[in-house]
């Protein structure tokens, strides 16, 4: 047995999220089955975080192990064709081996995320899905004097999902920037691990302030309050990138 | 009666390609219909260039004569509006009155085309059908060598369609430029006007040098034999993007 750490790029578009569903395609199906059709035995693929429906990622972290013994670069073709068959829009983008005990959602120690904004009147073409259009413009100062409050060690339960299973709403929001080019604006986030929802809530709340319906200290004590009926606005899944996770070494 | 000028963005892979037709849609189908639904009576709309089933624009230009006496932002939002729910991939991002003689088409003097290339072994995910993607390393210097044979005034029939209409194959071709950044290429091209395929197959040929299979010399003899059976390749029309035309004034 072999364990495969996998960077895999994914389209959410298509998808009820990453995790495997009863009642439609997820990502993590699609890359079980990929990899099935190469070794002929149905594998389970962890990940370091569980996307939503229509939720993408650049650079998810995942891993796998493998009974036969393929070198890694063959394995990653091998599931590539297998996915580029299927039509998936699903890509690995790397394949590496690595200890038995390295585990891609454990393991883990930094999550990192990016939402994507466009600032535009007319409708999406190109980018239907895969960013949030707003027809206001944003003023990105606030934003980030905003973001700026949600930096630390706070009790997120403002910003967190009713479906959320983690035991505790205190985490450390390491990153929180708003990045500006042209009509586009992009938050980076980058905390040890989210609560559902986390990125999307906030950048809701962030997109209130840009346009002028909150100011940054709404979202202060929106945080204070500790209730999720103090939430602004839940931004779409549509703008939001899993973009990297940190390991050890 | 008001003649507008309009600029729109399409995402081609839902189109059989710009020209209305009976069996399948079309972009002009989709803006026609959309503005029949503003005005109450079905338009012709008169685009700059024709693009195939699967090339894009980022600023086709195109004309409308409508009878409503409406002002052009508001024309324009109704439009995008009836696009929007259609979820027609097509976006007016542009609209001015001009002219009763002005013609998208016959007024236009340049015309220029973008080819996107990326150099990976992956699968495409968020950008299959927008870019050309090609597993092996291309030299983009030799690429840029076998481009200029081709600028300048000559007769293009080695790149022309079976199908095309032109009366001539002679054409003048004052840009074909070929720009690396990372792993993505894209070719700039722009003329007066170009033949059926020309960019696509200028373009494969160009990939050909890149992937060392021509030499540039190749390229400067197959423009000279002005035979179509010397085509080395036509590349898809995923990559294919109309950018933008150019009009007296």
């Amino acid at each position: 047995m072999t364990r495969f750490a996998l960077t895999v790029e994914f389209d959410g578009r298509s998808y009820m999220g990453w995790q495997r569903q009863s009642h439609g395609p997820s990502v993590q199906q699609s890359i079980e089955d990929a990899i099935a059709a190469v070794t002929g035995t149905p594998p389970v693929v962890h990940a370091a975080g569980r996307t939503d429906a229509g939720v993408h990622a650049t650079a998810m972290r995942a891993h796998v192990d493998i009974d036969k013994a393929l070198p890694p670069f063959r394995l990653m073709e091998a599931i590539n064709a297998k996915l580029r068959q299927s039509a998936a829009p699903v890509a690995i983008l790397d394949c590496v081996a690595v200890a038995d005990d390295w585990h891609a959602r454990f393991s883990c120690i930094g999550r990192r995320y990016e939402y994507r904004i466009v600032h535009r009147r007319a409708p999406l073409t190109f980018e239907a899905g895969l960013v949030w259009r707003i027809s206001n413009p944003l003023d990105t100062d606030a934003m980030q004097v905003a973001a700026g409050h949600l930096i630390g060690h706070h009790d997120f339960t403002t910003f967190r999902s009713a479906h959320c299973q983690s035991e505790s709403a205190v985490k450390t929001l390491d990153r929180l920037d708003v990045e500006r080019t042209g009509d586009r604006v992009t938050v980076h986030a980058a905390a040890r691990s989210f609560l559902h929802h986390q990125v999307r809530s906030m950048v809701g709340c962030l997109a209130l302030v840009g346009m002028g319906r909150w100011t940054p200290e709404d979202m202060r004590d929106a945080l204070a309050a500790c209730d999720r009926a103090r939430l602004g606005l839940n931004a779409p899944p549509d703008g939001l990138f899993f973009v990297g996770a940190t390991y050890p070494d």
